[in-house]
C-alpha cells in the first residue's frame, strides 16, 4: 500500500488535467488517500491544483486542504469563493476549519463564516478563531463522544451511536454532570466488557488528565508524550471544569514535528520556518539577518585585532592562529548551549544556575586541557618557540572555558527574561565567543610574552 | 491535575525512606501516576529508588520502570533479582517487556525470560527480542484485538469483550482471513453505530494501511504522522500478509522526540545522546571528538595562512579578515545543510541534485554580493584602500558560494552513499569550510592584489 509519487504518476495527472478528461482523473484519484493526493498536488502547477480541487467531491478535497504546503494551500484558496470554501469548510472538524478559515485575510474570514450553513458548525468554528495561537483552544476540536454519569451503559451505547457520527475517532467518552463538568472518562472498551444495565457513574475514571484552554501548546504536547495520551480533554479553567472541547495526539504530532523543526532551523541561523523548496527570496530573508549578525562579529574580531597589531610585528604567527581560536570558542558554545536548550526544553534543568556553570566550566577546563596539550605540541615541534607555544595554548584552554560558561549562561538567561532559548543556539553564540575569544586570546598571549 | 515535582515534595519521598515508613511512602504514592512516580524515582539516590521499586506492586512498578531514564533504570535493574524482573515483566505488554530484557546483559536475559511463567507472553517476548533494532519488529506489540471476517457483529462484541481485556488501548480491530492474513480494519465505533446480525465482512475497511515487519521505524513514523495513525498493524511481508501485531503512536511519538534530539544534538556537535544531568566523563566523551575536529581545521587554517605569510607582509590588514571570512564560510555552509538535512528527513527533496546546486549558488551569491557590499564600504570607508577592500570583499563572495554548494553537496552525497546526513551539519561542515573559506579568500586577494 505504500504510496510513492513517481514521474510517470504525475505526467499522468497532468495529462488528464490538460485533456480535461475528468473521469479519468476522478476515477485515478479515487484510489489514493487524501495525504497522497495533497502530495501530488503540491507538484503540479496552481491552475493544475485548483482544477483537480475544483473537480473533486469536496468532501475529499476538504480533507486534502488540510494536507497541502500552507503556501500552496493559501495560493489555492485565493481562487476559490467564499461559497467553495465553506462548502470545504463544512465537511470539515472545527479545528480544521478554523485553521482554514484563521489563514485567510480578515474580511475574506468574515465572508466564509457567513456562509457556512449549518449554524451549530458556525457557532463552533466561531468560538475556536477567538482563542489564542499556541494555546489549547487553539488546537482542540469541539467534536467529542461526551456522556452524563446519571446514564446507564446501554442508555449509553444508543446516545454514542448518535453522536460517534460527527466523531472522526472516538478516543475517550467523557463524562460530564449535569453542569456539563467533567468528572471523567471510559474508553469504548470499558462499555462494551460492561453490563449494559449498569450506570456509568460506577463504570467512569475519575483521574482523568485534562488541560485548561488557556495552556500552551508545548505543555500540552508535553504532557500528552509523558502520559500516552491519544487525546486530552479541554476545561474551561481549573476552577470551572466545563468540558469546551479535546486535542488529539495526530495534532500534537504536527506540532512536535515543527518545533523540532523550527528548532533545528534557529540553531542552524535560519529564521522563519522554511523548507528547501521555498522561492530564493523567502530564502534570503529567513537566511540573510543571521550571516549580518556573523559579518558584524567578524569586523568586531577585525577591530580587536587591529588593536593588538603593534604588539604583534615580531609574532605575526600569532595571528595564524585566530581561525583555530574563533572556531573553538563557536564549537564550544554551541556543544553546551544546545544541550542546556535541550534540557530546557525537557524541562530536566534542574538545581541551581551556578551549579550548571560550575559543572560546565569542569568539563572546559577538561575538554580545554587536552585540546591545548595537542596545540602545545604541535606549535613547539613546528615553530620550536616554547613562549608562543605556551602562549597559544594557555590561552586555549581560557578561550574554551569562556565559551562554555557564554554557551549555558546565555540560553539560561534568556528563559528567565520569557525568551526561546533556542535562539541563543548557532549563530548568536558563535558570533559573541569568535569576539570574547579572540579578545581573551591576545590578551593573555599578551600577558605571556610580555609584550 | 498538574503534576509538579516540588522539593518538598522529594524531601518528603526521601524522608519516608528513611524512616522505611511503607505504609505512608505506599499511601502518599498511590496518588500519583506512574510517569510521575518515574519523575521522583529518578530523582532518588539508587538504594531509594530500588527500595521503593521493591516497596510497590510489580502492576505498579512494571509502568514505572518504563518511564525511568535509561541509566536509572539500568542501574535498577542490576538490583533486582531475575525473578522480580520476570515479575516485572510479566505485568507489561510484549513491547515494553522485550525492551526491557533487551537492556539487560546476554545472560541475565535468558535468566529472566527463563523465570516468566506466563509461557505464550514468554514465546512472544522472544519472538520480539529476534527483531532488529530499528525495524517495525522491534517496535511492534503483540497484543491486539484480531476478528474473522466470518464473524457477525454480535459475534465479535462477544469474543471482543474477551480479548479487549488484555490490550491496554483498542484503537483498530483487525479483520483476518482464516489463513490469519490481514484484510482490513474495523473501528470500535464501526462496531457500535452497525446492527449486530451484520457480517464482519460487509463492514470492514479493506484499504488499511500496514507495514512490513522489517520496515524502518523512521518510515513508521512518517507514515503514521502523514496519515493521521493511532495504530498500525504489521505484517510479516507484502507477499504474506500475516498479521504479527501493531504498532501504536505514543511509541513513535518517543521515537519522533528521540530522533529530533539526536539531530539537533548532531548538528551541535555531541553525539551519542547524553542529557545536560550526564557526568563530565559521558559529556567528554560525546563533545571532544567534535573539538578535535575543530583543531584540526584550526591546524590547518594556520597552515594555510603562513603559506602566504609572504605575499603579504605589506598587507597585515588581510589577516584580520580571517575570522570575518572563516566565520561566513562556517554559517553559510551550516544553513545551506541544515536546509537540505531537513528536506531529505521530510523527503520533500525533489528534482536533480544540479538544480539545487544551482539555486543554492544564485541563494548565496544574493546573500554574498549583499553582504560584500556592506564589508566593502567598512573596509574602504576605515582603511580608505580601494583595492583592499575590493580584493576583501571580492574573495567574501566567492567563499560565502563555495560554503553554499559544499554545504548543499555534502549532505546530499551522504544521503547518497546510505550515510545519515545530519553528521554533515555542524563542526564537520564549519571546519571544512573554514579551511575551504580562508584559501579561497587569500588565493582572491592575491590575484587581485597581484602579489
Amino acid at each position: 500500500m505504500q504510496f510513492e509519487l513517481t514521474d510517470e504518476l504525475l505526467a499522468q495527472v497532468e495529462g488528464l488535467v490538460e485533456e480535461q478528461d475528468d473521469k479519468a482523473l476522478q476515477k485515478l484519484l479515487k484510489e489514493f488517500h487524501y495525504a497522497d493526493i495533497a502530495e501530488i498536488l503540491d507538484e503540479l502547477n496552481l491552475e493544475q491544483a485548483v482544477y483537480v480541487i475544483k473537480l473533486l467531491d469536496s468532501k475529499t478535497t476538504s480533507d486534502i486542504l488540510i494536507e497541502l504546503d500552507e503556501d500552496n494551500r493559501e495560493k489555492v484558496l485565493k481562487n476559490l469563493t467564499a461559497q467553495e470554501i465553506a462548502e470545504e469548510v463544512e465537511e470539515l472538524d472545527t479545528d480544521d476549519a478554523a485553521d482554514i478559515i484563521a489563514e485567510l485575510p480578515e474580511e475574506r474570514q468574515t465572508a466564509v463564516i457567513a456562509k457556512i450553513e449549518d449554524e451549530e458548525h458556525k457557532e463552533e468554528i466561531k468560538e475556536l478563531l477567538a482563542y489564542d495561537e499556541n494555546t489549547a483552544g487553539s488546537l482542540m476540536a469541539k467534536e467529542l463522544v461526551k456522556v452524563y454519569e446519571t446514564w446507564t451503559v446501554a442508555g449509553c451505547m444508543r446516545r454514542i451511536r448518535g453522536q460517534a457520527k460527527e466523531v472522526t475517532r472516538v478516543h475517550s467518552i467523557y463524562v460530564v454532570n449535569k453542569e456539563e463538568k467533567l468528572i471523567g472518562r471510559l474508553s469504548l472498551k470499558d462499555l462494551i466488557v460492561a453490563k449494559s444495565e449498569q450506570k456509568i457513574s460506577e463504570l467512569v475514571k475519575v483521574n482523568v488528565d485534562f488541560v485548561n484552554v488557556n495552556e500552551r501548546v508545548e505543555e500540552v504536547a508535553r504532557l500528552m508524550a509523558k502520559y500516552d495520551l491519544e487525546a486530552i480533554p479541554v476545561i474551561e479553567s481549573d476552577d470551572n471544569k466545563v468540558l469546551l472541547g479535546r486535542i488529539t495526539i495526530d495534532d500534537i504530532v504536527d506540532v512536535m514535528k515543527e518545533e523540532a523543526e523550527r528548532d533545528y532551523q534557529m540553531a542552524a541561523g535560519i529564521t522563519g520556518d522554511v523548507d528547501s523548496d521555498d522561492s530564493i527570496l523567502q530564502l534570503t530573508r529567513a537566511r540573510l539577518p543571521w550571516l549580518f549578525l556573523g559579518l558584524i562579529g567578524g569586523i568586531g574580531a577585525f577591530v580587536i585585532m587591529e588593536g593588538f597589531q603593534e604588539s604583534f610585528n615580531k609574532y605575526a604567527v600569532l595571528f595564524f592562529f585566530t581561525p583555530l581560536i574563533a572556531a573553538m570558542a563557536g564549537n564550544v558554545g554551541v556543544q553546551s548551549s544546545a544541550i542546556i536548550v535541550q534540557g530546557l526544553a525537557n524541562d530536566d534543568v534542574k538545581g541551581s544556575v551556578n551549579d550548571r556553570l560550575i559543572k560546565e566550566m569542569l568539563l572546559a577546563a577538561l575538554n580545554g586541557i587536552i585540546l591545548a596539550i595537542v596545540l602545545f605540541l604541535f606549535v613547539w615541534a613546528t615553530k620550536g618557540e616554547l613562549n608562543t607555544a605556551l602562549a597559544v595554548s594557555a590561552s586555549l584552554v581560557a578561550v574554551i572555558i569562556v565559551a562554555g560558561l557564554i554557551g549555558t549562561f546565555v540560553p539560561l538567561f534568556l528563559d528567565k527574561r520569557g525568551i526561546d532559548p533556542a535562539i541563543a543556539t548557532g549563530p548568536f553564540i558563535t558570533t559573541s565567543n569568535d569576539i570574547f575569544g579572540i579578545l581573551i586570546y591576545f590578551w593573555i598571549a599578551k600577558m605571556i610574552l610580555g609584550i
